[in-house]
């Protein structure tokens, strides 16, 4: 409508039903890209074997790595379960600890696990229209606990963050969620390493 | 689900088709509110007489004002013109000026109009499924260009960025917006002061 040559502001389409885009590539976090996550290894193996499939995707928008900017996108985790363990995402700390994301619930059914480097642990139910604001210091994950349906949110962190993936792949979180009773239940992470 | 006593992280609901929460009041802007930032007063005059109505609100979910943090909520804009000038929200620069602001249009069909301190403006078109990134530096303002529906956007920007609303108040845009021939156009400000 308002045609300009070099813009300086983005535009970019996320659908609202599948959180996808046309405009941009998601990177893609395939079950095999996801070992040691899983607290069941062997069901873990088994499953890959079977059918290494898309557990979730999400957006780097690319946005400058600055304080001023704002990291952004959506985040897409597929229903699914590991033994008895829900699909996830790996989930991390922000490499500058202290700054917080917001995940904005367009779809489906899940829950934000939450913990900081003491020990505390929160979880926050997500249904279409909620939003959860993950505070500074607190490592999140995203975990769908619907039978059938996408978990899908529109996320938002400072530029200058980061990603610590590596003491999530390292230690665990110290909570897991799992299926008991065709409920989801939290339990202790057997395998968490202090 | 969870539930856990003193929890630091915030859940808050913000209706997907009216973008308002339960949870929360959102900060009210009616029509008197905006004396000066229509272009035409007389019919801005005629119309605050008729019905000083709602034209948009938003939330302020008073995250702390650090860089590590991130303001975030929804954004209404309710359909309507002020003579043949749209439906549009006061528009402002942020305090700490070169910081960033993403929107991700929920519903509706708008604007948003973006200016540089240099003068350089950029308009892009919001329906739903649709984010646009304003990049530090730039004045927005967010225009309800539909008939019938409002203007729904979810937002999020850094904690330190602050609002300057004195500037565009004092001088506004260099453009507008108006239905012309029943079509949105963009036409120079007459009243912009440099």
């Amino acid at each position: 409508m308002f045609n300009v040559a070099n813009v300086k502001s983005t535009l970019i389409d996320f659908d609202l039903v599948s959180g996808l885009s046309k405009g941009k590539e998601p990177i893609r976090r395939n079950l095999s890209k996801m070992k040691g996550i899983f607290y069941d290894r062997d069901a873990f193996d088994a499953e890959v074997r079977k059918d290494d499939r898309l557990v979730y995707e999400f957006f780097d928008m690319g946005v400058p790595e600055t304080s001023g900017d704002v990291a952004y996108g959506t985040s897409i985790t597929y229903p699914g379960k590991i033994g008895d363990e829900f699909h996830m995402t790996k989930g991390h700390f922000h490499t500058v600890l202290d700054t917080a994301e917001v995940y904005y619930c367009l779809r489906g059914h899940g829950l934000m696990m939450m913990e900081n480097p003491e020990g505390e642990v929160e979880v926050q139910e997500l249904v279409a229209g909620k939003a959860v604001y993950v505070p500074g210091r607190y490592a999140h994950r995203s975990i769908n606990v619907s039978a059938n349906e996408p978990l899908i949110t529109f996320f938002a962190f400072p530029g200058h963050a980061g990603h610590d993936y590596g003491t999530i792949e390292t230690k665990g979180f110290r909570k897991l969620v799992v299926e008991r009773d065709g409920k989801p239940t939290l339990i202790d992470n057997p395998r968490w390493q202090s």
